[in-house]
């Protein structure tokens, strides 16, 4: 009786705080130039492109800024029947596990790869929450050109957070889980203090061609960690790690993972893991997980499955691990554009606090401990604090920086954004926002380089912003122009999956190096095709090979007999077109698989095992010209074991 | 070599046309006031909806005009992991076909359920291109609700053009393909002309559930079959279909398809049909097509299978199809608003013929024949001529009307649109698209009460019009101000998929009648929880059921054990919420399928055979509350043949 009354006053705690309320007062006035301030004029460009996190689709989105208009959608870790992605032969290997091929995920946050705590815009990665893995998407091409997957993690989270120079991505287990090998795993879920496990995985990233590779895991105990930044300048060297449920709850988390005032900020310095490295003290772990990796060469991908990884144990190696306190349950934990600061965001505390990296450092040295986690020193919240920011709001969740001494931190509960100054933690203004604000993302914000112009709130409720769809919604998205003293709601815009976090940049660091077509010349695909005339079809036991060419208005061959029932049929389609935006589709009808959509100068094949008789078209599904009606085919299959012999046509012999 | 010869004269003339060129002259200027007349500020809704088909990704995009903004991607034809549909168990029978699940299609057109010829907006339709298929979606929920197959058909393109009450929609074979038996399928490809037919389906739409049944196939000549539009009022029951490759080619068609100068529209009297239906004229015929059915009520769907449809021959059922001579390869087929005009769109002529329904009745009366097709009449061009537009440009594709006597053509080839009179058939306006457009789409333009405020463009080529994102690009769109007498170009806008068609209505029309949540008492799932206190686990064999809540935020049951790897385990999740926009989503980690979306008061079931032993957490997916970070569980799975007892808890009772 007495658990459930106490049970019943933590709900009525977390409901005022879980439901999120709308802002008080009328919306706010839109000021006259907000119009012209969004709007991009047919033939012009946007200024920032802005590479969204796609939440639940597993995907990415690039949007344009100021306009709010969706560019692309980036297919990274879910199937995308629109353009074959984890349909054609060349991609599947993209989306395999230490477990087999996973269809889907759920992608929340971007990391821009940085040089000297700046953009260079290189390389997006993206975290996989799910199944736990990190994507790194080329720049130049917008493709998703390698995916690692994290072993020992239940869910991740706190990624792919970067390092300055982009040494380093990490990723932190958001569920901590049993580890270990088959037995090890199958345990009582009520063992959890005991045999469950948080690690933090740091994943190299190679300077020049961007290789992913895990270069070590810390052990961590079994907290949840939630997100995660690198320090920067002065800084740079450690990463913090917001972390929750700290009180080691493993069922009803919303009340028993809502005990205590303070939880940790997980700093760890990473300089000192590499010492430890460099001296020998990692232990090889072994393990399972796949490393995919796309090669712009052959127009395919790999998947490898790697069998060890380093782990260090900073319960052992001293100095590796600290823990900040940190009120209450922090969601976000983000450093200024200097380095000095970090900022904690309890989503349950009624103060921001605000760290200092030097008092971190004078506390350490002066082992200005309050106690220890297994041997971890627990530092001393006073002696760590630069300060606090009072009557924030309710709930923050995120700040973001604008590199003129502001900071803006997302208010969940009470549905709006405070600016505040990072020295005097004196707020200067708050706007609503429409509603229940998550992330907010500032071109540069994350960086030492701000782009103090725009920022965008990305909400979790959307109700009745647009005109309405049904019973399932899409989120939504507000900017903001920052560039004066007081916040400008310019534009609301819906989004596509869930987006959690996103990173912008000015277009001009990439808009000149963008790729616009293969070159054929180059194209090293297996079953490459260089010219119409090696157009064929060849049968090699019950797999028959189609060497298909497409080019404006006509496959070759197009007429193909003496496919059998049961044959494995691959359509290997090379796009013969040499100019920019001249993809070529191609789908067989009826067939149970998806399309192939094939850039110019590229090679990609689709998989067909017919199971019934008939004449098949094929087709091309990207309307290329006026005759792209007329750019057709067809495939004749006949009854397995039939005498009907291999021929094809291409139009032209006849 | 003769042959050679001519084969590229043929390339020659087919390249000039096919291409694609930039408009002449500088970029349009933009009017000051174009941003205002595209700004709909925060808290504002757009004034139309727009629903427009996603080609190839399978889907329709909902969007707002005048911002273009992307309300919603619906997903109908191709998997769409974000939401789970074809993945969850509910929805997997969707996506059922007579030979087994499909997981992507080629969606082409839109058409908007009608009465007397006016919008009444109650369901969208959609074209499967791929594996013939029609689908319908409810516009009170933006949910697909039914989806039929086509049989006999090899592609479905000149679809889902409807009636004036919505009577029926039709669905023609782009591609013409032997039909019958599987022997009677495998025949050879060059046997085209005596053994290759199409078809007409004709589907009725039920006037109060909407649900859809094949009423009747005409089997029709070996032609394809490209678009379609209804008569409407004078015109109400024909129904006017444009055919191309009327030379009856099966290779190399960019050449062999564009040889006569004229192919026909054929012109079907569905009243006709209907009688001999009534006198028992029709005569039955076996296939295998499948029917899905969405119920609202128990939130799950049907696939059955049907085994014959009704087919009329008009060879011998005389008076039911005449053919019109249009020049060359006609592509688009529209009737104006009075249903007194025909206008067909030739993509390879140099004219737009305009045809009058009246003389096309008085030829018919009269027998103004010029021949037959397998004695079906071939009326005279000049007797059912109205006119001929002069010098329109180049490579006519599609028509619209703005209600006010005027007709809008899209020129691919020389990408411009041109603004006519339909009396006159004067030229007096033109405008450029970037570039190479193909449907152009007025509010209401395709029925007999256009709403002519504005026009969109769906451009078919993109290039340098927004900040480039690698060798793929976004469809682009453009918005056009229609209500002067000159064209004024708004807005560029980019796209989902590749829109082909779109229809959009004025946003009143529906924006009241929204479902906003699923009434929890309404549901009759047959695995629905009403309260937490239902939460479960039940084994039946090597399946086990887990009747799961969510609620903000916690899952009930949140720690489940004994399940053995190989077991099926089905998660059975009722949203317990009762409120706009609360949608709590379901993934288990490292599961090989993808997540559920559940929205208020619905059940769903997602499917998981666990290959390997371990602890799981689960989570919800989608942002729903300050503790969604907390709204979690674990799932203990042990090895096969394990002794782990099945156990649940909720959290409440320990």
């Amino acid at each position: 009786m007495k658990t459930r009354l106490w049970l019943m006053a933590g709900v009525a705690v977390a409901v005022a705080f879980a439901y999120g309320c709308k802002p008080k007062g009328a919306q706010t006035a839109i000021s006259g130039d907000a119009a012209s301030k969004v709007y991009v004029a047919p033939g012009q460009h946007d200024e920032f492109y802005n590479i969204v996190s796609g939440g639940f689709n597993g995907q990415m989105s690039v949007m344009g800024l100021p306009s709010g208009r969706v560019l692309k959608i980036l297919p990274v870790f879910s199937v995308h029947p629109e353009n074959g992605w984890g349909f054609s032969e060349e991609t599947k290997p993209m989306l395999n596990t230490s477990h087999g091929f996973v269809p889907w995920d759920d992608l929340h946050h971007i990391a821009i790869s940085t040089t000297n705590a700046e953009h260079d815009a290189r390389w997006a990665f993206g975290n996989a929450n799910n199944t736990p893995r990190i994507a790194r998407v080329d720049l130049t091409s917008f493709k998703t050109v390698e995916i690692i997957e994290i072993p020992n993690s239940g869910g991740n989270h706190s990624s792919p957070f970067i390092t300055e120079n982009t040494e380093y991505v990490v990723a932190g287990t958001r569920f901590s889980v049993p580890t270990g090998n088959d037995n090890d795993r199958d345990v009582g879920i009520d063992t959890y203090k005991d045999n469950f496990r948080g690690t933090i995985s740091f994943i190299s990233v190679d300077k020049d061609h961007g290789d992913m590779d895990i270069a070590f895991q810390l052990e961590a105990p079994p907290f949840n960690f939630d997100l995660a930044r690198a320090g920067k300048k002065k800084s740079h060297g450690w990463f913090f790690f917001s972390t929750y449920n700290t009180e080691m709850a493993h069922t009803l988390l919303e009340v028993n993972a809502s005990q205590k005032d303070k939880d940790f900020i997980m700093a760890v310095n990473w300089k000192k893991a590499e010492e430890y490295i460099a001296a020998g003290k990692g232990k090889k772990v072994p393990v399972k997980y796949a490393h995919n990796k796309w090669d712009e060469s052959t127009h395919t991908a790999t998947s490898t499955i790697r069998t060890e990884v380093l782990s260090l144990d900073p319960r052992e190696l001293k100095d590796i691990v600290y823990f900040i306190p940190c009120p209450k349950s922090p969601h976000g934990t983000d450093t200024d554009p200097t380095g000095e600061y970090i900022i904690g965001s309890g989503k349950l505390a009624a103060i921001i606090p605000v760290f200092s990296f030097t008092k971190m450092l004078a506390a350490i040295e002066k082992q200005d401990f309050e106690g220890n986690i297994d041997g971890m020193p627990v530092l001393k919240y006073e002696s760590v604090l630069h300060g606090e920011v009072a009557k924030p709001g309710l709930g923050p969740l995120h700040t973001e920086f604008d590199g003129k001494g502001f900071a803006y931190t997302s208010m969940f509960v009470s549905s709006e954004i405070v600016k505040w100054n990072i020295e005097t933690l004196e707020v200067v203004d708050r706007v609503p926002t429409y509603y229940s604000v998550g992330h907010l993302s500032i071109p540069g914000g994350p960086t030492g380089k701000p782009h103090g112009k725009y920022m965008v709130a990305y909400n979790k409720i959307t109700k009745d912003r647009y005109l309405p769809t049904g019973p399932e919604l899409a989120h939504s998205a507000q900017l903001y122009d920052i560039s004066g003293d007081k916040m400008q709601l310019l534009l609301d815009f819906p989004t596509i999956g869930e987006p959690h976090y996103a990173e912008a940049f000015p277009a001009s660091l990439i808009k000149d190096k963008q790729v616009k077509f293969y070159k054929l010349e180059e194209n090293n695909h297996p079953h490459v095709l260089k010219g119409i005339n090696d157009a064929r079809v060849e049968r090699d036991g019950n797999k028959v090979h189609i060497y298909l060419t497409s080019i404006r208005s006509n496959f070759r061959p197009d007429n193909i007999e003496g496919i059998k029932v049961g044959d494995e049929v691959y359509f290997h389609m090379t796009n013969l077109e040499q100019d920019w935006d001249v993809p070529h589709g191609l789908a067989i009808k009826g067939a149970n698989t998806a399309e192939l959509l094939v850039m110019p100068g590229e090679t990609a094949t689709l998989k067909w095992v017919p199971d019934r008789t008939g004449v098949f078209p094929f087709y091309c599904t990207d309307f290329c010209s006026a005759l792209h009606q007329e750019m057709q085919g067809y495939l004749r299959v006949s009854p397995a074991g039939s005498n009907t012999p291999l021929k094809f046509s291409t139009g032209i012999a006849e």
